[in-house]
């Protein structure tokens, strides 16, 4: 069992100074930075529309799965940590896009806060590849 | 190090257009999702009751893992999200049931509210099957 | 993929009561427990200054891993718990102090409490040992 590790970013610039990545793999696990909505510019896609920003958290989940060969149906696990109830249910419809193969766990608890005022879902994930990306 | 992988039912039916599945198997670790303290119909089973909903989602956390031939003794990781800690230091008692040879790590944190109202308590959790279930 | 399995205590006595342990490791995955800013005798380290109990806490996963031939730089993945965003980022500078090698993945939340009232914040993490600790 081997411990190679290595910070994934997708293909994008990460500032340096940020204390974290977005990923990490640890031999064929891949753990993913709860997320949320920004884009490319780090502001919230779709404020006020919880479904939206679930879509676009799983792009960018995609995008970091991608760039190791992987997609979002290699997720494992996924946590979402929303601050509203209303319309947390039809986030199900994005799964459904993500998810075509296989079905990961999910968490789900509403909390206190988020860093990012205009989010209202942050989802953290665990992949794990197929195959053999060490 | 490979990376097969099943959802995993406990022999249970599950709905398929459910977006999540109880847990993933990857390799010999077992993703479990957040789970609260329903029966086979889908109700709370103990409203009121955080000792007792600990009970049963830990019973169903152990129909899981029997399913691979495992028990929550090979839980490695659990995490508590709870509406409140009134009595939620009893759930200690129920802990020394399912984990008497084997304690696993806990984190433990009040959130603003779970997708259930009647539930008091949702855990998800890591297992680590001993031997070769590949 | 062996499931090899032992709590962790980094050295320190733990009382055979608790229901959970420090940290677990399986295989070459070290998981940490929910941990707040507590000195050895159980109190709180530094009240009010989350920037200190986050140190601490960072403390206290060293010595954990300390005690398995690691260090805080083999962590791939913290969540932190908080119950005020107030100087929450000023806990950057900490990670930087025990992060210079490898970044891990961050997913922060605030919550409605924790278990211990003077407790600001409570993280968890999970770590992946280099070379072979089997």
């Amino acid at each position: 069992m081997q411990a190679d590790r290595e910070p994934v970013f997708g293909g994008k610039d990460w500032p340096p100074h940020y204390t974290f990545v977005p990923a990490v793999r640890a031999g064929n696990t891949v753990y993913l930075s709860g997320t949320t909505a920004t884009d490319d510019q780090g502001r919230i896609t779709a404020p006020g529309d919880i479904v939206e920003q679930t879509r676009q958290i799983f792009r960018k989940f995609g995008q970091l799965l991608a760039s190791l060969g992987g997609s979002c149906e290699d997720i494992v696990v996924t946590t979402d940590f929303f601050t509203t109830t209303k319309d947390y249910a039809k986030t199900a419809e994005v799964r459904r896009e993500f998810f075509v193969k296989n079905r990961p766990t999910s968490t789900g608890v509403m909390v206190a806060g988020l860093l990012r005022k205009e989010a209202l879902i942050e989802i953290s994930a665990i992949a794990v590849l197929r195959g053999d990306h060490r």
